[in-house]
């Protein structure tokens, strides 16, 4: 084991992280490691419809301000796949028959356990819900881009998040686009 | 805007990252907000050689147990180029000729401001550095496979790190590979 920990306190906590400093033992050596923990995994749902086209949403982030991404959001400890199916309703409005469990991830994996699940949502069916939710998680725009056209704009830097452009690749890899 | 920040204090900080705490106003209405900076940005460098095989270190994260990953690495303040060229060095021995900045994109969202660019290298060259680094990251290994097997490792999960998937896929779009 290249690790070992010789202690550990909680310094911060809220309802969605907490943050420990360890003293540790490492490969180079004797010192501190601040770990971030997501105290749920999160989900990340690529919704494509009939005509191949997926689901971006417009949100504002308090931490790196606005942006396209995929719908997605904590479990609250819910079952992951509830939890994708609820996102995608509030988040977009649509259902979806048909899920499939494209992979597990970490992110930031420096400084974070943040475990996050990634799922492709087909068979969609449009629904009234969610307006309110959309509005207080700060959505101010849900669109259709075709497969293709999400990938160039990953290219050329109209998508910076990481998990969906992460959540794209898994979905490339499974609908053969990305090999 | 949808963010107005009440109040802000910092809550921990290390060399590496630092976490504060704010009161908002937020499109949900009034809250707290615990955001996780990473004081720099951080690099992750696909390095394809001659023969269209890209390089995969093994390492054991304090976080998250063992993997395979793109070489990568806080920029420690330094061009972030420069700090590439450093990590690709320091973690597998080898130079590269030929250098593209794919893309830029952040992390863990919902609770970091975690900038991360993304590198293609190529013209390689191996070198002897680095062994004494490699042997203080806790890298037990590097390894060469074809781009399309690394693909493949994402699909069945044995590559599970966020940032080294959405490097995959810069790449993979960058070489046609992803459309």
């Amino acid at each position: 084991m290249a690790w070992h920990t010789r202690s550990s306190r909680t310094v911060y906590a809220n309802r969605w992280i907490s943050v420990r400093e360890d003293e540790v033992t490492g490969p180079a050596g004797d010192g501190v490691y601040g770990v971030v923990t997501m105290r749920h995994p999160a989900v990340f749902v690529v919704a494509m419809d009939a005509r191949a086209r997926i689901c971006l949403i417009r949100l504002e982030r308090y931490t790196t301000g606005g942006g396209l991404e995929v719908p997605a959001g904590g479990t609250d400890g819910e079952d992951p796949l509830v939890a994708a199916k609820r996102e995608l309703r509030e988040e977009t409005g649509f259902t979806a028959s048909e899920w499939t469990l494209l992979g597990t991830m970490n992110a930031l994996n420096g400084v974070a356990i943040a475990p996050e699940h990634v799922y492709l949502a087909r068979g969609l069916l449009r629904t009234q819900d969610g307006a309110r939710a959309r509005l207080e998680e700060g959505i101010s725009d849900v669109v259709w881009v075709p497969f293709a056209e999400a990938v160039a704009m990953v290219a050329d830097g109209r998508v910076t998040d990481g998990e969906t452009i992460a959540a794209l690749a898994y979905a490339g890899i499974h609908l053969e686009r990305f090999r």
